[in-house]
């Protein structure tokens, strides 16, 4: 039996009957020859909400990324991340493998990098050297146990970029949780940066998409890049709808996951011998750890899959839960049951 | 006013009432953690009409070209093609661009080589040489206008190709049309080659998307490099659902293209002035050249546009004219007298 | 034992006495960290005698013709070359393997493209298109047994290229070569090009090396990726002045090589099955074809060898011959007498 | 006027009268049709001395570490490093600008990693991550003031990665200072790794060219790759030359080196202000910081380049000390005399 609480992540919502027949409806037409409308009021609504010229929808967000990167880049440009972030870990590396660009990672706590980190980064002009050409963020951060990166750090590290004639670019996968999390808008975010990508099937709902967010030049060159990557897509505007829809309807709702993570929190908190990894919890993803003496992460999967609760093992002693529209509160408190009638029972 | 006859390629269709409502109610799941069950129905069936152990559904033709040829080649290795074909000529050569392949083309007639031509096209083994790995052909081929690839033909360059231990990839993105034109059955097509990738948004009127079908192993690894692409999607369902749809009602209909078609071509031949590309015409695609006392294709293009028949101008002097599922045979009568009226008027 | 008359290549040349007391006597610096004066030298010698801003020496041909491509045109870009010529052919395919470029190839006759083949290559601005950058020559033709290319054709040809914005590049590999044989200065002959590479362990009689020779901007570009392609090297002034010493000692002597090939080109005319393929020689590469009754090219080859005489079976039924400063007037008449002598032999 | 005494770095050597002579006198052939028999004879005596199968000569370090890593690894794999390596830094990152390969680094301790760091680095089978396929290791290490990895280190991280399947890769450019500094042969160090490069233009003294060393079958491919870098060389002989007359020469005199660099690191030990970043030295750098009250390290460089010593200001408060054959243990006495007149007068 496939367990009823599926905490495992935000990207397995299943499209509401509304998005669905909102989709069914969508007017269309060929994205490559003409201009798709349905896809065009996405792309024009997002840029819109970030406050960037254009914005360019794709069937991923490892796409808008990588494609973002490899725009801002050449071969044998270098980037600056931080060790754990999504681009560099789970896109498989395609800025190097497609794109020739290599990384340089620097160490944050819990994704989070101080601007002072980033001195002495850029490399000196010289034919030994790669050259320093971009900034990459992630906010929230995944790994990060969804942590919203601080605004004036952000500030700084994209002051500092912008001064140091480098480009800027922000992975907003789960953006609009950071923005519904501390009140400061989706477009304030996005301003400190010259590129921005936001994720439509994670929080939001939507089945599919990605888009990639810019000047308008820029995003000229991304659609072209998107060719290359086959990302084109004909009558796009059938899950454009679902994205459209999810930016219309499904924004300010993520507050309800938050809470449902802040209960996730406190229930791991009272547990003994489970710690969370960041606490408080600043969003929707909560992962913690659990002492050796109450098994493994791949046990506790299984014992909480047996109940009826999925989650995901990230490491051999953590476990990530992420709160999502499709775990309502209720379900939310069953697990927190579940979770603490399990704990005794590991030991 | 936008044409109401829209000839300009078989990628315009819009998807019809039931194939929407069919999406609509697409069972869904998220295909990155777990199974999306209708992209897996579509991806099987696809797999079993083409006779192979599995297929992998992505957003577009070129991804599943432009993958097919990374995985049968590694970086410095050399595929055979007709100079004229999509591969080379139309996905921005993300072969050299993105997986360090080299093309080297033959000149085909209408996109059609005889299998003599390939006669020491492989390299010898030598440090100053690329490897020759793969042979790729298009079937139907659009720059041939439509033309089918001789069944004869085909089978003597890829039993060539197999005793020279070369690889085999069809581009079948209108491989349905060259079914139904010759009721030599997909499978019997596919059947010589190591891989075929098919198309669901040409004349089969889904909105998106693109297979790759071949042995399971193939697949696996074809599954990875889509990752790394960015086609991976997560609630694919809604769209593999058109593509579904599409092949369980849109294949055999497809004569009902060829018959249009037959007409248009009917009516070039007998317009002074006008001269068939290929004559007679194998499927949905008619392309013909205008006398320059005639005026300039882009002239003819605007013309017809004004008199409601919208039509693609392919060269200086060449236009292109597709049928499918969203032009009516009366449409197509209608056209016809809209080009016998324009001729006598340009000269 | 080794055959004593080598005529597989100009590439065989040993280093002469004075040329090695020349580079044994050689002034050389960290060419890295300062200047290399020796190398300094070749590079300001062979830039003024090209009538160039400025030079680069590198290990290899190879390496001079890839980097100018790589710089020339970027990933997705492509370059149009003759089907036979050495950059497209014997040099791994670099441009693609390493630069993601793209070539298109045009069949000349005897590696000579005639201007009006070039109507119409140019690609249009789509995303679907690469898009072209690049003219690529190569003069003389290796494979075209050693053909200088009609003067008039590369002017032609060039001027196409400026009007479209296109760049060009020579492959001069054996560009002194045709300057002797048609008393167009070297200068001249690169005058139409924006870099030209050239080789000096050809005909020129040095160990080891070749120069790319263009705009100082673009050559300090190609210092860079120089050393990205490992081709920095620290006192390179000892085999740089082999090749200084080549420059300015053995160029006008290769007027005696075309005349050694031309005297071989005799023998093989009034020999009964023997073709040459192309008549008359202009430079120092002979190659001919050999009547199936009088055997085979690897039959002939071994058949030479056992009598002394060196050659490269280059088809099953071909053998390319090349003179050069190692084999003397007398050698080649012997030789000559070892053909005619073992011509009835083999039928 | 140029410092008379040059400390910049180990490969400003001059190759020596004796070994001019060698060079001039060497036996050479195209090392591209037949065998350059100096360059063969480089080549095994290097494998011999190394205790691998076969070696390859080439024009530069950054070819062979750069070559090992791309045979070692496909694109989109991932090679484990010490942050601060010369493969990862100073190497233009061409193992992902040409071979789409990316780096995972970890800090060390003046380039110095632990067994116990590499715990958790290679990623899961997943086809969101890069494959993790090779670790390399630099001994001794640049950066790291010349430093000697311990050997119980390289002898467990090895061990390590052939449990896990990794293939391991020694950027030894300085291997042979290790050898002398630790009375542990080359072949001891080498047998470690699968692949070793060894550098001939720094420490040993001649003008250009390095080694990588391997499995026959490996070098084989290298071989190939070398033609596609560019590196082939046709009487490469002449180089090759220097490089074994420098093997035979002038590994045993590099324990000189390492006096001269002792004697140089007391004098900065001395000396109020100045700290030695690693202490003691163990091999030919020494690699000091000062204190910023004595001004910056760029103005220590002119200072001492006044007074005929040349060094290299590395960051704004370091400074690189390089002894090597080129300077005499009286020089390195004269440096010393200036570093301490100097200091006081900085102050």
């Amino acid at each position: 039996m496939k367990p009823s609480i599926d905490l495992r992540s935000d990207t397995v919502t299943q499209p509401s009957t509304a998005m669905r027949q909102f989709m069914a409806q969508a007017e269309v037409g060929d994205a490559v020859i003409d201009v798709d409308p349905t896809t065009d009021r996405l792309e024009r609504l997002t840029a819109e909400m970030l406050g960037k010229e254009a914005a360019l929808f794709m069937p991923s967000g490892s796409m808008t990324n990588q494609i973002a990167i490899r725009l801002h880049c050449q071969p044998g440009d270098e980037f600056l991340c931080e060790e754990n972030c999504h681009v560099y870990n789970y896109e498989q590396a395609a800025f190097a493998q497609l794109s020739g660009v290599v990384a340089r990672t620097l160490p944050g706590i819990h994704g989070v990098l101080s601007p002072d980190q980033f001195a002495g980064t850029i490399r000196p002009i010289n034919d030994h050297l790669v050259r320093t050409r971009l900034v990459c963020l992630e906010n929230t951060h995944n790994r990060g146990s969804g942590k919203v990166q601080p605004f004036e750090n952000v500030q700084q590290i994209t002051s500092w970029a912008r001064e140091n004639g480098l480009a800027t670019h922000l992975d907003g996968a789960r953006l609009f949780n950071a923005a519904v999390a501390t009140g400061i808008s989706v477009a304030q975010w996005s301003e400190m940066f010259d590129t921005v990508s936001v994720c439509f099937s994670k929080g939001l709902g939507a089945p599919v998409g990605s888009a990639l967010a810019g000047p308008a030049e820029f995003i000229q060159k991304a659609k072209r890049a998107r060719k290359l990557f086959g990302g084109g897509m004909r009558q796009s505007g059938i899950i454009a709808a679902g994205a459209l829809f999810a930016l219309q309807n499904n924004v300010s709702r993520l507050t309800e996951d938050h809470e449902k993570a802040a209960k996730l929190a406190d229930a791991i908190r009272e547990t003994d011998g489970l710690t969370l990894e960041v606490d408080p919890i600043d969003t929707n993803i909560v992962i913690f750890s659990i002492a050796p003496e109450l098994g493994t992460a791949a046990q506790w999967q299984q014992s909480l899959a047996q109940r009826g609760v999925a989650v995901l093992a990230t490491a051999p002693q953590k476990i990530r839960l992420v709160t999502h529209l499709d775990v309502s509160m209720s379900q939310v408190e069953a697990a927190v049951e579940v979770i603490k009638t399990i704990s005794p029972a590991m030991a």
